[in-house]
């Protein structure tokens, strides 16, 4: 069958530099999806994908009470300030689950996002055949999305005729982490009868965030992004208002949800997103030290030549884009090119910056110690003199 | 937020009797899913939910090549005898994404199954807006799915001018594990020109399967099911005749699969699967042993008052379902009522038997050893002696 031993043995022996013990990994999808401990302790136990499955009396694992899957969901619901919860494949699967049950109950051409909004959520629309109309940010440096920019485009959209099924305002964006307040957006989405979908991939998990009181009616978020789970998994948390359409039931099997196909979540992803839900809903109240130690970091990574950090400032949010016009001139005149800024780095114990990239660098200190995050600022500090950068 | 700590702790220590030591779980959709040694010891490497992109470079999980996934895509591919593989979420959604991209560019219907089909597929059909048109199965007690039940469903639509979209069927149904053949189904949809699928979620994987030479256009599968992985993950294994137009890229984002919605598998799932591929790779060829032993046992549980095999005889799969009238008679003066089949099982160390149901008991042998076996056929009938049962 052309698959000889020796290229089958490679599979058999992958391994992860990353998940070294004392390697920083910067990633900025990585920071909140990393285990604790609590959850890797049970990997072992529920590794096998049907091992939640195993007390199902109705085809339904949202409605599992050993191990107690019903009972988490509902917490989950509340610790979110929403009514009902599913899980689902990934965040986007909810976006577009949410889009498909909507466009078949209620008919609609567009959704409104903002121009910060993730590709995926495009992609969602697309798949789900509508037209995406885009809120544009206000642009470098600061990228700032505001409630204006939606008022226009909702009101353009609806003077040519066009019917706006749903309004998504990305919370924290994943190009700059600009953190956007829902609530002007949410007074005009209801001024305009519109839902609103509010993208908490990158803040649910890891900060208090309550959708009601944000006027949010569908808040969807990401398992293994921000709530230190396996995945993949996505949470659809929804009003109540709103549950039945999105959760709309098989015709042919009424005890199934159309649009998620059945159980979606098991296994791994379901059992470490429980087994971590303790951990987190402790961790967020601790979100102004994790802003606070972020700002420290971009202070000092601003006193390397040319290191300008874009979006809004100060920062409201872990995850930084820093634009680095010195690191990249280096690249240009480096044997490695973009690779050596990783490279250096690699070889301070420092992992997760995008191998080959130095006009921009995204980094995430979600998590990170004091001490780590120091580390991180003088290896950078150390890489730039060591090219001849200056440091102010 | 009514989240207090006695409840929430409940969540940190959840835990798994069926993975105990020395417990047979007889559990059909568990059997084929149970991780090897090699993939369990790579659970906590790559617990992290992006556990395997660390390098990734262009935004395309195939495409990865540290760990070797682009390689191991490849070598899937020729392993299930088909062009390209893809890695979705779950069986159910490479069914979807299939209809949905053939949907859109080819218009259409309806989707042609078979009456053994997975209730997944006909959510599948409905969720992507297709009206499902059944082959029957031949009912009580064999379900066997004939080819001439097709093409009377295929002709009697065309007559009414309704457009067909894909025929799909079911290689081993979730009820009676039936093996379908479908070369001769494949004959008549070329015959037609329509697509034909194969959902192999239940054989892919633990039998040797090529899609090509048997004339199958979409091979899908599922991994948590079958390939010894944790999942939740699908396969979607293509002919390249159509790869194209179901992978159909994004208009947005043409580096992008439209209706994969992205990158769509990851972590724990697909470091799983690649770590068990080469025991697959093995397994396949030992599926006559396998198939004996599922004889064997039906063989022995027949000899129980009232107990009959249901489906085609003799077994050629080795997930079984037995009618057993005897047992259910029992359940209706026991005080534990259906449940005391169950726990009977479990004080004898078998799980896996769904709770309460006694009229009919589904169940697999796959990869038990002989001991095993032989253990479950002495529990079925220890217990049957128990209640005053026959046993010849």
């Amino acid at each position: 069958m052309g698959l000889d031993t020796g290229r089958l043995a490679r599979y058999r022996s992958i391994g992860r530099e990353a998940a070294r013990p004392g390697v920083i990994n910067l990633n900025p999808i990585q920071r909140g999806g990393i285990l604790t401990p609590e959850a890797r302790r049970i990997l072992a136990e529920f590794g096998d994908g049907y091992s939640i499955c195993d007390f199902c009396l109705k085809g339904r694992i949202d409605e599992i009470r050993r191990p107690p899957v019903a009972d988490f969901l509902e917490d989950l619901a509340s610790f979110l300030g929403m009514d009902v919860v599913r899980l689902v494949n990934r965040c986007r699967d909810a976006i577009f689950i949410t889009l498909m049950a909507l466009r078949r109950s209620r008919g609609g051409d567009a959704l409104v996002v903002d121009g910060n909004a993730h590709y995926s959520t495009f992609l969602a629309a697309e798949a789900a055949g509508l037209e995406v109309l885009e809120a544009p940010s206000t642009g470098h440096p600061e990228y700032r999305i505001r409630p204006e920019a939606y008022r226009e485009v909702i009101e353009k959209a609806e003077d040519e005729g066009k019917a706006i099924l749903a309004v998504l305002l990305t919370h924290a964006d994943p190009h700059y982490g600009n953190l956007n307040d829902p609530r002007p957006l949410a007074d005009l989405c209801r001024k305009h009868d519109l839902p609103l979908i509010l993208n908490a991939a990158y803040t649910a998990g890891v900060m208090p965030l309550k959708g009601r009181e944000l006027g949010v009616d569908v808040l969807v978020s990401s398992g293994h992004k921000s709530w230190a789970s396996s995945g993949p998994v996505g949470i659809l948390a929804l009003r109540s208002e709103l549950a039945d359409e999105v959760l709309a039931r098989s015709n042919r099997f009424p005890n199934k949800e159309l649009y998620l196909l059945g159980c979606p979540v098991l296994g791994v992803a379901l059992a470490t997103l429980m087994a971590s839900f303790p951990h987190v809903v402790e961790r967020v109240a601790r979100w102004p030290e994790e802003v606070r130690r972020a700002r420290w970091l971009v202070g000092q990574l601003e006193r390397i030549e040319g290191v300008r950090q874009l979006g809004v400032k100060p920062k409201e949010h872990t995850l930084i884009c820093l634009e680095t016009p010195g690191f990249h001139e280096v690249a240009k005149r480096h044997k490695r090119r973009g690779f050596f800024l990783y490279e250096e780095l690699k070889a301070r114990g420092i992992m997760g910056i995008q191998p080959g990239l130095t006009r921009r660098v995204k980094l995430n200190t979600y998590g990170l110690t004091d001490e780590e995050v120091q580390r991180v600022a003088g290896a950078f500090q150390d890489i730039a003199v060591k090219y001849g950068l200056s440091v102010s």
